[in-house]
């Protein structure tokens, strides 16, 4: 596997992804029906650093961003976001493409890691995030609804990057 | 004091505290150095309602944003923005744009608002919040450079809409 920044060659993987992520509905607060251009224009923004993550078999099976979490005296916080495509899920690619995140995000000089708006039903996404390192710090009472479940919890997850 | 929706017309008037607000950066993790256009983009986006409050003897006094805090699934919950300008402080402008906006929110159908980024030491706003029923709900450490105190902790507070 190989994660890298991500180049104008790369943007048909990427929205192919993205559209899947979105419209499933169940892991991001995102318009399923968000257009090719807003949701790329939203990927790729200016100030955000976008990688994909290739794998040899597939192609490009994953995405991520990572981008200052605030402005002015916010900004030493960085955000990210990860996309896998479903028929690369259960590969190890989220934890990768993580680590490969917390290490640019070190190399960049951010002090911390915050999470808005992980989904209490993404249980997978919450144990990696644990196992890195992320804490819990909030949880913001039925603020997703849920495609199937109804309305569940989402929380805040964070972590400092000064050793 | 009158409360409305914002016009074109104001957008001077509206600049002119949104720089001040910035400018000062003890409350806002905004760049102090923002751009009227940047400003006023960001105040007046697509999807955001925009509200001035106006004061008989100074004008336009303060200003505020109501708008979805996150798309698809996340809809439900509100944010909210806030300033007032320095010259009107401590005249109760806080209280009634913050009254006027839960009223909005209500008639926009709302089922809960959300504060993202409410900074430890703005104590007089986090004070009027939990007054007007919200809580904190998590607290990022250290997530905010205040210009004289440092580091410092910000809450994301809650409040459910539903009676």
């Amino acid at each position: 596997m190989k994660i890298r920044p991500a180049t104008d060659a790369d943007r048909d993987a990427v929205w192919k992804i993205f559209h899947e992520v979105a419209a499933t509905g169940d892991t991001y607060a995102l318009d399923p029906n968000i257009s090719r251009e807003d949701a790329l224009a939203y990927w790729f923004a200016p100030g955000t650093h976008t990688y994909v993550a290739e794998q040899p078999a597939i192609g490009i099976a994953g995405t991520y961003v990572l981008r200052p979490n605030q402005s002015g005296g916010g900004s030493h916080v960085a955000n990210a976001g990860f996309m896998v495509s479903a028929n690369a899920r259960g590969q190890g690619l989220g934890r990768a493409m993580a680590e490969h995140c917390l290490s640019e995000a070190h190399r960049f000089g951010f002090g911390a890691m915050q999470f808005n708006y992980v989904i209490s039903t993404n249980t997978a996404a919450i144990r990696l995030w644990q196992d890195l390192g992320f804490e819990i710090v909030g949880t913001l009472p039925d603020a997703f609804r849920h495609p199937e479940k109804g309305y569940v919890d989402v929380h805040v997850m964070y972590r400092s990057l000064i050793a």
